[in-house]
């Protein structure tokens, strides 16, 4: 039987590489910066294109799809997930790196049917990678195979994450206070690119063993998400149960046993779903 | 009259290029990782290959040079900066990057006359970005003029630091209430890509606006102060005084107005300086 979400996943690669462009040539001009959730929540008018651009080219190909988009979403559409396929796009994942032209920028499309993402799409636009992962067929940058590291020992890992776009102090101090105590652990050490689905996707490359964040959002996981599973890695919630896309935090670990240990360092940070306010 | 340094950096542009290329293929082999100070201060054989090659190269060509190296002074050599021109060298910044494949990895030589920086060169090997600077000529990143962003306002600045390699519970605390200090004024974000010469590089294009750390050596900042300062940027001591190679300690900022508010924000570290010992 052939494959009924290749052709969306080539659809897709196309679009992200268009997205990409529109990025780069924003690159070259100045930049308007608009604050969303706090100071440090950032939004342009290229985000917003570009979430433009891919939701309208999807939807004259796939006219019953659905889709939730961060532009979307802030502008007031909803973020439920139902069992009909559906887009998941982050147009800039990493806009405050755009803002600076700190170079990690990514546009991030996922793809889910019956609640379950069927193919991910990351591509990383100023380093002109392109990351992809169909369910059942392995992960790839610019079209070699990617795979995460062997490594299980928590004392020898290098993990990603962020500090994230809260200042409120509570949510700081908890963000601190886990970085405090996985590098007490002691671990190799903590690196931070500014995307989430970058981050993702260095472990999915094995550049890096693990990634955890609490206040990121479906749009952010989406893409990446089956990247790592596809590259041998697993994704588990912040408690160390099993993941929920809905649900705004992530471990994503080469292993199930780096991500349970790291799941046992991290104080929880309560938040919102992402279909709360359905 | 002929610039009398211009030769020896030539020599150094060629020099990093080929350690880069020892390093990038030592990447594709299995990498056996040796401690040194604390279970995050890593060294390998590359490293002391890397840098053996780039000092015995040197000494051939000009005799009567000092160097103060990486691994040669955790063998044992004196790391005290005298007049005479002086080649300051780490052969791989951000070894843990390398040894985990962490994509920013940067061979770094800085060159010193009367105590003064010369020129520096930065390269960062994997992105096969070449970053070089001489004094009153301006910065580059691979033959392109770089400089430094114009941003003044704290409150939008993106900064780039490290959690750095010690796991002492008093260093860490200060590390990280350090950084919850600036993203509470707010900040727009922290990034830390794990090698102090490739964070001190993104400044110096303006990707970030602005770079500190402590703890830190002086093989760490001779090649990338230079490309800062004549990025546009400047150097400061994280008390806000005059930046000095030897202290383990710096500001690098986008302009004198960021690096001073930076100042007023950081707790200091106590740390034994690179030339006490001597």
């Amino acid at each position: 039987m052939a494959d009924p979400w290749q052709e969306c996943m080539d659809y897709a690669v196309i679009l992200a590489r268009k997205a990409g462009e529109i990025i780069r040539e924003a690159l070259k001009e100045e930049i308007a910066v608009m604050v969303k959730s706090s100071p440090a929540d950032l939004v342009t008018v290229t985000d917003q294109k570009v979430e433009n651009m891919i939701i309208s080219s999807i939807k004259e190909k796939y006219p019953s799809h659905s889709f939730i988009g961060e532009e979307s979403v802030a502008a007031g559409a909803g973020s439920t997930l139902t069992d009909n396929p559906t887009w998941i796009i982050d147009p800039i994942d990493g806009t405050t790196n755009f803002v600076h032209r700190f170079p990690f920028v990514a546009v991030s499309i996922g793809f889910v049917v019956n609640k379950k993402i069927e193919f991910g799409v990351v591509f990383s636009c100023v380093e002109d990678k392109m990351y992809t992962a169909r369910k059942g067929k392995g992960a790839f940058c610019n079209g070699q195979k990617i795979h995460v590291s062997q490594l299980q020992d928590i004392t020898k890992a290098l993990i990603v994450t962020e500090l994230g776009s809260s200042r409120e102090p509570e949510v700081l101090k908890t963000v601190l206070s886990n970085m405090q105590r996985l590098l007490s652990i002691p671990i190799h050490g903590i690196r931070a690119v500014g995307t989430a689905a970058v981050n993702m996707c260095l472990v999915a490359t094995g550049g890096a063993d693990a990634y955890y964040e609490m206040g990121i959002h479906c749009w952010d996981m989406a893409g990446a998400g089956i990247i790592i599973t596809e590259a041998g890695g697993v994704l588990l919630d912040i408690s160390g149960g099993p993941f929920d896309l809905m649900s705004r935090r992530i471990i994503a670990a080469n292993s199930q046993v780096l991500a349970e240990r790291i799941a046992k360092e991290l104080q929880i940070i309560p938040l919102q779903r992402d279909d709360a306010a359905n």
